[in-house]
């Protein structure tokens, strides 16, 4: 890939997204899109003895799905690149061990798929790599002690909080050359953001915090490609939730950008939108993993969409940094994808 | 760059380091290199409230100095890829802040200059950008609080256990091109390490935790290159210490590499190794970061060395992993670099 603006890169040859499998936990089984997931358990735990186990174990059956379905294996990968959300990135260093393959550790919270999927296209579109896998995870009940209160002490939570996805995401991307799947998706384009705020300091409303840094990266990947939302039958935020997405379409509309009926988000499809028990919706590495490589992948595999725009959005702040009154940075990450055969159309300023 | 083996790239045009700096501490300032950092402060604050900010303001202020170095701005720079080990990255998403940079969010532990350097050198050699900054930082008093013992704790230290440098280093990488530095050393090739293990669960010993890793790491780069040691001038390490770097010369030799005489370590370089307050000696992020931005890239800019392999290493465990009874996995990146006009004699397999 090529930088074609300053915060963004398009390829000559667009790499494909040749497999992805999402897994899920109890919540996500329960919600809207449980079906189609390729793995979905009750035990939150997935039969390991602690959660932090169980989160490795998930991106493990993730790329294990996501190669196996197309009978590859991770000797076919020259990179790995992943992160997620625990102190250290230690689901992914922890899933990685063992599996041989040079391993490439991202940090962008809740926006690493997002920056996985960006980073392998680039390498992939390049000679760098033949095929690379994206991964990330969160889980529920590592990022709810790590984050917030022990679970056992059942703390409130205020409407604009979000409830952190359990499940993992990967994603196999290759060189257009070496693509064994005809019916692959492909990304045509990547916008990398800038780390952002507006201000926002409240720990329960990240979707407040990641709104600005979303719309940032979506008026620069439009500004860059000279494209207008109406090119994209579909724009897809990471985990803004109902407070952040509507929040979003206000700083757009004051970008002079008007994406109304075109956005969703993966956090508010993931669950139940009328079940206050989720407040503003899903949250986590793991809601944006689970929804592009469970039903954003099918529906460009099918055709049904023909273009979509994913924003993978992530807060940066830590725990100490939020007791000690600092303001919470936000990123987001923009992929362009394209249904099988479309990406010949796409044409840049 | 483009793969020449499993877990190494090698360029046809060289991307150029184009400018580095380095800051330090008190401890840092006071050590055998102390002279040759950009900035050493007694204030282990660096003016700043918390610890926190003071390693975000070293890596600004490192990053400020190796652009200023060469009449660069943060303007021209296509991306900053960097991490730390706060918890979340926090160092560098709060030094990113307001830069308007693309930031590219790395987890590799200590070995985060290595992964910074490589994947700078990979998006400056084909396109994907022209120049870009890698950055990283440890700080003694974040460090020792997040994963150790308060410091008013006074917590007792075994002879293995290594001293958390308080440091940072900016690198300038681009495109041979655009580089406005006729004396900058070039990086020739880079190999990815893998998540590795044999065993450690010693959170007072990460030099034999990482020394496997390196060890892996170095016999695939000579694999990958059909290089030899004697094709060095120098092979130095991230942060193994003195018995880090004791174990790794046995791995070699088991593996059929000779190396004595040819290697160093960061971590050994930057604190008086008589002095058993530092134990087993420097360890961080801040570690490598300081060593190769101010004496491995002058001995390279100047032609001291004609050639060098840095191999970063990192210990991908966390507190809570440790407290769980895991095992510490390890990685090692390493960067081959030449002296100005001394690329063309390169030839790999």
């Amino acid at each position: 890939m090529k930088k074609i603006g300053k915060y963004t890169l398009a390829a000559e040859l667009a790499p494909r997204f040749e497999s992805a499998a999402a897994i899920g936990g109890k919540e996500e089984k329960n919600g809207p899109l449980g079906s189609l997931f390729d793995l979905a358990q009750e035990d939150a735990k997935f039969g390991c003895k602690t959660w932090e186990q169980a989160e490795s174990q998930m991106q493990r059956l993730a790329l294990d799905n996501a190669l196996a379905k197309q009978a590859l294996t991770a000797e076919d990968l020259d990179f790995l690149v992943g992160g997620d959300l625990e102190n250290q990135c230690t689901a992914t260093s922890y899933s990685s061990l063992g599996m041989g393959v040079p391993y490439i550790g991202l940090y962008g919270a809740c926006s690493t798929m997002a920056l996985g999927l960006a980073l392998a296209a680039i390498l992939t579109s390049q000679g760098a790599a033949r095929r690379a896998a994206a991964v990330t995870s969160s889980h529920f009940c590592t990022a709810e002690r790590q984050f917030r209160y022990p679970l056992e002490y059942g703390g409130q939570r205020p409407p604009t909080s979000q409830w952190t996805v359990t499940g993992s995401g990967a994603s196999i991307i290759c060189a257009a050359p070496v693509c064994t799947n005809a019916s692959a998706p492909c990304i045509t384009s990547v916008t990398i953001g800038r780390a952002f705020e507006l201000g926002v300091t409240d720990i329960n409303n990240m979707g407040a915090a990641m709104a600005p840094a979303a719309a940032d990266t979506l008026l620069r990947h439009f500004a860059d490609t000279c494209r207008k939302p109406s090119d994209y039958d579909l724009i897809i935020t990471g985990d803004l939730g109902q407070m952040g997405s509507q929040l979003l379409l206000r700083l757009l509309a004051e970008g002079g950008l008007v994406c109304d009926g075109k956005t969703e988000d993966c956090g508010c499809l993931i669950y139940d939108r009328s079940d206050k028990k989720y407040g503003s919706g899903g949250s986590g590495c793991g809601a944006s993993a689970a929804v592009v490589n469970s039903l954003l992948f099918r529906m460009l595999s099918s055709g049904q969409l023909k273009s979509a725009l994913f924003v993978g959005t992530g807060a940066l702040m830590s725990p100490v940094s939020v007791y000690q009154g600092e303001v919470i940075p936000a990123i987001a990450h923009a992929v362009a994808f394209a249904a099988p055969q479309q990406e010949e159309k796409w044409k840049y300023c």
